[in-house]
């Protein structure tokens, strides 16, 4: 019933998973303690007896009495998706450790994820940057997450978001354009495409990448559910990159998640005057990074040293490689007349000896001419203080 | 010759340092330390014969046989300005203590100040901000930069910046507009207006704040001229904030010089896309503080614990004060139908106790309503389903 992947995987385990992932709504931190402790199979035999502390029994026990499995495992298979449990290669072991590093606990791991499409999500999330933001995101907002996740595409990273309207979607689109793998973290089972409009996308991410959800096949997007899924957006991923968020929002919940998980958190900035970008401010404000291009996320999620940021290119002037004493000449000289070194001297508040020695050297850059005992600008520094001349204006 | 208000300090005085800022170029930190040393006049005769130690021969050597005070005197009585002594009360003595605290030569304080208008310059910089950005700035730059000066000069905050075009003469006309106080620091002496299209904006300055200046009557507005400059704006305030730089800028200069000097640096996000937003997400990147409205200015550069920024008002929800619990049951009730406990119970993952308490709490809130065996949601709660469910589609 499961996909060939998951064929090292003993089956009882698999099914064992199906049935707490069903019986205990996610996050369900005391029954997934109870699984590391009696394993899957022991677990789901006490939860279906009611054989449980009070802890586990509050979260399992308004639904332990449906065995759905059978039906959960094929309204899968028939919508081509597979269990994938913690005992799987695929599992992802390394981002999920993030886990360990909080006591909240509706900050649990998941109990097994239920995935569709080819990507391995232990490979896929090697190298991961979380994307989110406002569903009323603005043409700003989705141009910079589509700009910044087709970058962060080229750069072998894959992209994880909620497959939303606004910025999550233009961020899978942009990561989907440029060719890379993307991974969308669904609030409902993977037999829905939610929302309805994103239908296609859905459809390409599951061919492209991965789709992955804890909610069972049928589950609907209530709205807690997609708070709790926010947290595995955040673990998936080294980093969460926030791409307009308004003061309110769901963003800012994957933000706090991913901070705190110990996860890399960035934020985009833009216009003061936007209320999309000022729950980004906010978070700036609050220590996450700012970010404005894909070298700059993976600097900060990439392996330390290897991925550092080209510093961004600085259009040069030839003035700019002069000495304080030269650049106080070279501003001394008139742009249209020619002067002795002792006027020189005096308009620049230098020594004569001082702004001799600098008038060669501007001679030697091609700042400066002399001509019959006067300096004066040569013709390309003159052009230069007659663009700066204009900028001043 | 000198006004009113430095009728305190000795004429001598007064005229000494008149004499040494002519003849040394600022900064001339080897001429100021003489100054300290030997009290201006000793300073200017020493000067005046030569006899001074090679650093400070370099800064005069060139200048020192000029004796102009009478003239810079009179021209500056005859554009209404008048020269400030460190000796004056009205010397920014603490706004400059800031010089202390580097070892930068080209951060030497300044030997006097020529100043227009009638601000008493300590007063007005017992609460300033500085605001410098882009002269080629975008019209949300300049838009920005007149509403936070608007709001700062609301607070009583002096704005100070350089009256160049682009963000200076946004901030300062947004100070004006409010009808607060402004200083505008220029790089030229005070009986030119520079840039020449600001010159009725320099005269409202001068009518209504204080325009400053180390350079004597005469000067001209030489390149390293503003760089020397922006040391001041710095220095005359608690903090500088940076609206629209571009990578390669003089509001980094300034920028640089604010950090070097101690006092708070902050800048103004803005588009990723725009190029003269780039400078200021550097800034932020590199440690800057991300402001977006007056009083987080205020906030960082006022008096601790006094002005603190009031949280941005968020818009709520009758949802929002629910818990966890109530949220999930909140979430089950189907926004058009009526269920009972058990149905509610397996719907949400709850035992029908918790159920049962949790709908209570919802009716007494006004977001359920109990009929003939069945919960449903209120009129109010199923409105905000709906826009919830509008806002994710």
């Amino acid at each position: 019933m499961t996909a060939a992947r998951s064929a090292v995987v003993a089956e009882e385990i698999v099914r064992a998973r199906a049935y707490l992932l069903r019986a205990a709504e996610p996050p369900a931190p005391a029954t997934r303690k109870l699984a590391d402790l009696l394993g899957p199979v022991g677990a789901a035999q006490a939860v279906r007896r009611g054989d449980v502390a009070e802890d586990v029994a509050a979260e399992t026990s308004a639904r332990c009495g449906a065995d759905r499995v059978d039906a959960d495992l094929a309204a899968a298979a028939a919508c081509g998706a597979r269990l994938l449990v913690p005992e799987d290669p695929d599992w992802p072991q390394w981002p999920f450790a993030c886990f360990a590093l909080t006591d909240r606990k509706d900050l649990a791991p998941p109990l097994a994820l239920w995935v569709r499409g080819p990507g391995p999500l232990a490979d896929l999330t090697d190298r991961a940057v979380a994307m989110v933001g406002a569903r009323a995101a603005t043409g700003y907002g989705t141009h910079t997450a589509a700009e910044l996740a087709a970058g962060l595409a080229a750069a072998e990273q894959t992209v994880v978001s909620g497959a939303a309207i606004g910025i999550d979607g233009a961020a899978h689109r942009g990561a989907l354009a440029a060719g890379g793998p993307t991974i969308a973290v669904l609030a409902c089972g993977l037999d829905r495409a939610y929302p309805t409009s994103h239908a296609g996308l859905i459809e390409r991410i599951a061919r492209q990448g991965l789709v992955v959800s804890e909610y069972p096949p049928g589950a609907v997007p209530a709205r807690h559910r997609f708070l709790v899924r926010n947290r595995l957006i955040a673990a998936l991923s080294a980093g969460t990159v926030v791409v307009e968020a308004a003061l309110r929002s769901g963003a800012q919940r994957t933000a706090s998640d991913a901070r705190e998980l110990g996860t890399v958190l960035m934020a985009v900035p833009g216009p003061v005057t936007s209320a999309a970008s000022a729950g980004c401010h906010e978070l700036i404000r609050q220590g996450a990074l700012l970010v404005t291009r894909a070298e700059e996320i993976t600097e900060a999620t990439g392996r330390l040293g290897v991925e550092l940021a080209q510093e961004p290119v600085r259009e040069g002037r030839d003035t700019d490689a002069l000495d304080e004493v030269q650049a106080r000449v070279h501003d001394a000289l008139p742009p249209r007349a020619a002067r002795d070194i002792a006027w020189l001297a005096v308009e620049a508040g230098l020594g004569p000896d001082v702004v001799r020695s600098a008038l060669n050297e501007l001679e030697r850059r091609g700042l400066a001419e002399f001509h019959e005992g006067r300096w004066q600008r040569s013709g390309k520094g003159r052009r230069q203080a007659q663009e700066r001349s204009a900028r001043r204006r």
